[in-house]
């Protein structure tokens, strides 16, 4: 008999194949004493070295095939390979005690993952998690253990496991890899969005699939509602085939709108388009038929590496994305960095609530040499293309007339300087933090644009960390009072004919979309794979019933009462 | 010639008198190694046998004088006395390395100084400043180095120092010490709110008063401006004496007003009531002519012990308050833990952003059974008084239904036993959180009042933690955004005929006060001595003015506009 089993789904469309149990190798050590320490040290070594260069091959790899974000993670790994604390410690404990290298290696990672993880920190618990999953492949090779690489499976299957380590979901093929299901993660773990940018179908946080699953059984994996299916009876293979069909003819039904305007039923025109954090990312952007780029996040510019880019690195990148946009908007965002994204080389002071912390506007304010090599950068690439320019957390008048006032500063010497930059570039700010959505009436007599970041909005509103998992109840996109501030700051530019974008999460979510539809949103950032479901959702409303249930929806008390109006009005959301 | 100095204003009025230069004894160590270790274990345990009866002494002391919630350093210092990890760590140290537990404690003080310094985590250096402060005491126990206690000044000084632990300060006697001027501190530091609850005028963070101050010297403390002259003119003793003078009839004044009501220029009554910590606070809130308590904070009954407190306990503390105010209204706060504010016994998780995290209603839902024994104390001591009762953090409408819920199980399960409880007690909420003021409109309808809780709803209205330095600039009450969101909540609560009062520092603050008022404020809750101020300034002007300037200061575009607003229409402000 089938066994189904319920997980969060993680990565959508659904796949069906034999199950490849994905098991890691026994790793248990022997202390050994009295051992020739030399010997060990260059055993230890000639490992260290060993994962180096296949760190570095699938950094490499990743990178290609999925952009800078994604090969960031192997940055770090290299590090730890190279941290002379860690190293050193396990060298110096072969020498003192004469003991095994891999005995010493275990003893120090795991004291070192202790130390890390005692720290309850989130930054600190990431480290220790890069610890465990360097050390296990140091781990192998001296003990001289196959490492079970995904990269070499040949036929299809459904990749069964505990969880999927960065390591590990790089080397997916997605040729062979139809699917995977795992114990643990949700949906923002690493594993969960590589699956979603490789689009591969997944489901995690079963909790028992391993336990479940046979070697070489068949298992269907629903990625769009989290079920997977174990050892599937015919009449279920039956129905998800079929499932499948519809699934992938909906997707056949989306490619079709790549070139077509985004318009809803009765002829409103809004703008779809996709949040990118590297020109890597531009592929997507085009093949899913994006109409621009709304947010163009540029953290990984400045992100593994020693220093910070130079002003030409980073007009290279801007150019290449305004180029290829050929035209069509760019929005570039300014350095939102601190907060949970650090920069090691900045050396910037650990803060009790980095959320509300120094970062973003407010460090680049402090950091005016770094900020206005950024802003000349952009002003420069503002020459070939359509860019905007747009300003993170910004929180007062008086820090937007700041920034501005720089940016202004560094076009008159690019002029001076005789450097041709942008004309008429449009600047505007980011909407996150509440005063400024209260004062948004204020804000739109001096910007040119609002877009407005709901990942963050949300959290000050509700006042809960989205990382947090213990409020993470409190993260309501649809609770009326994050309409109610959507409303004003939308009402509010176009009072001033100025507009208003979203480039948070909430924009490509299909309830979420009739509501800002109707609320008189111009244009909706998202993923880029969020944009031709969102064109089809569009084309299947019109303006009115969207703004109807928009203005019953502000009424309601609760998101609950929000999310069942519009289910009950639009049945696909 | 006379040397002015500039601090920052740490507690109202102006002292002259003689400047008592507070310095630490020498308590450098020597290393003797070959000791007698049994015998330095014994000195260094009658070391801190004499110290912790020194620290019992001072925290009774302090108790009795200046109630529970600055007694409650002490218990953390005693705790430190009697950490095994710390105290052995030194025994162990003697015993192995046969080394005088002078140098032993030093050693590791320093050691475990450093670790907690270098944990970058606000609670964890506030421990650190503890080991600082406790260690120094029972070193100079061991070096035979006489503690200079400020608790022997017998003749009118202005204690000059770099710094006032909270040891010292729980020391100073009002009657001769006037007034005291550090190097070091901020307004918010603990020496400063020692001050202000003391009543003694300071100035804190003057950078160099001790290098600039000679014993015996003449010094003038100015409280309200941050200025410290030393060696004054006879010219300036005249100026300041007579300065000294109208700030004393000033007071005088306010004085009078003790019995009044609180009511403008033209008759419009609002009610002015005192926050308070502790039953040990009631005696202020009498003497400052407060109208009831507006906030009762229950943090204090968990504080500095090992476990719960009882319903009993609290029944007895809630009882006490509200026969006290004898049918005057006090508004008791829930359990509002977490944050900056834990409890040792209870054991939770360690957060990344603790302000936007598990803390007061979030945990008080989860934490039942502890929710409940603090609603049944509540509701008993309802009989005795006009108790009302509020919950803090409430951000969705949820939350609120829930936390009623069990309050009305209580009532019914009370009632079942045949307990008394108060008769109609309203239950309202706090207003710290945005979305809870946006949403003000739909929870007027279930709630019987709020209480706009300004330090929160600000920093999460600004995404700006209040304890950050580096974000410090965004903490502006009179910022439009944040008096935007104050009014929504007004003109909600009196759509549905409730009341709004508020309770953060902004109540009582001169600049606030015009325009709260005008907004349409109905119970103004602040420290109890602002209270007599605050109606005094209140009897200077009428509610049309206030509402003209209120509603003007909401088109403004920024916080500074906004003071210069207030400053020009109300000049005493």
């Amino acid at each position: 008999m089938s066994n189904s089993l319920t997980g969060i789904a993680a990565s959508a469309g659904i796949a069906i194949a034999k199950a490849f149990r994905y098991e890691e190798p026994d790793l248990t050590v022997e202390k050994k004493s009295g051992v020739d320490a030399k010997a060990e040290i260059q055993a230890f070594d000639a490992a260290l070295e060993k994962s180096r260069a296949e760190l570095e091959e699938i950094k490499e790899k990743t990178r290609r095939e999925m952009g800078d974000e994604h090969a960031e993670i192997f940055s770090a790994h290299l590090l730890v390979l190279q941290d002379p604390e860690f190293v050193d410690a396990v060298r110096q404990k072969v020498q003192d005690d004469e003991v095994n290298a891999s005995f010493a290696l275990d003893e120090k990672a795991n004291e070192f993952i202790m130390i890390f993880e005692s720290m309850d920190n989130e930054y600190m618990k990431e480290r220790a998690a890069d610890i465990r999953d360097v050390s296990k492949r140091v781990l192998a090779h001296l003990l001289g253990k196959p490492i079970v690489s995904l990269a070499e499976i040949k036929e299809e299957v459904i990749v069964v496991g505990d969880d999927l380590t960065p390591s590990d979901t790089a080397q997916l093929n997605k040729e062979f890899v139809k699917g995977f299901a795992t114990n643990i993660g949700g949906r923002t773990s690493h594993s969960a969005i590589m699956a979603r940018s490789l689009e591969i179908p997944a489901v995690v946080g079963t909790k028992t699939v391993t336990h479940d699953t046979k070697q070489h059984q068949y298992v269907i994996v629903d990625g769009n509602d989290g079920t997977v299916i174990i050892d599937p009876s015919d009449d279920e293979l039956a129905e998800y085939r079929s499932r499948q069909e519809a699934f992938e003819q909906q997707k056949a039904e989306w490619a079709k709108l790549k070139n077509e305007p985004s318009v809803s039923k009765d002829g409103t025109h809004v703008e779809l388009v996709a949040n990118i954090g590297t020109p890597n990312d531009l592929e997507g952007v085009h093949n899913n038929g994006a109409e621009g780029v709304g947010l163009y996040r540029t953290e990984f510019l400045y992100m593994g590496r020693n220093e910070l880019p130079t002003e030409e690195e980073q007009f290279d990148a801007y150019k290449q994305v305004v180029e290829s946009l050929d035209g069509k908007p760019v929005v570039i965002r300014t350095l939102d960095i601190g907060g949970d994204k650090e920069l090691p080389y900045l050396d910037l002071p650990e803060e009790m609530n980095p959320f509300l912390g120094f970062r973003a506007i407010r460090l680049c304010l402090e950091m005016k040499d770094m900020f206005r090599t950024q802003l000349r950068a952009l002003l420069r690439a503002g020459a070939f293309g359509n860019l905007k320019i747009m300003f993170p957390m910004i929180a007062t008048l008086e820090e937007f007339r700041e920034a501005k006032a720089l940016l202004e500063e560094e076009q008159q010497k690019l002029h001076a300087e005789g450097v041709e930059t942008g004309s008429d570039i449009e600047v505007g700010i980011m909407v996150e933090i509440p005063s400024t959505a209260v004062m948004a009436p204020q804000f739109a007599k001096e910007v040119d644009f609002f877009s407005i970041g709901t990942n963050d909005l949300i959290q000050y509103t509700m006042a809960a960390d989205r990382m947090n998992e213990r409020v993470s109840y409190l993260y309501q996109p649809y609770n009326p009072a994050i309409l109610g501030l959507v409303k004003s700051v939308i009402d509010a530019s176009h009072a001033e004919g100025k507009w208003t974008g979203m480039c948070g999460e909430m924009a490509g979510d299909p309830i979420a979309v009739p509501l800002l539809f109707g609320l008189g949103l111009d244009e909706f950032s998202m993923s880029a794979t969020s944009v031709l479901p969102a064109r089809s959702q569009l084309s299947k409303m019109t303006k009115q019933e969207a703004a109807d249930t928009a203005a019953e929806a502000l009424k309601l008390s609760t998101a609950d009462e929000v999310q069942q109006l519009v289910e009950s009005r639009f049945p696909m959301a």
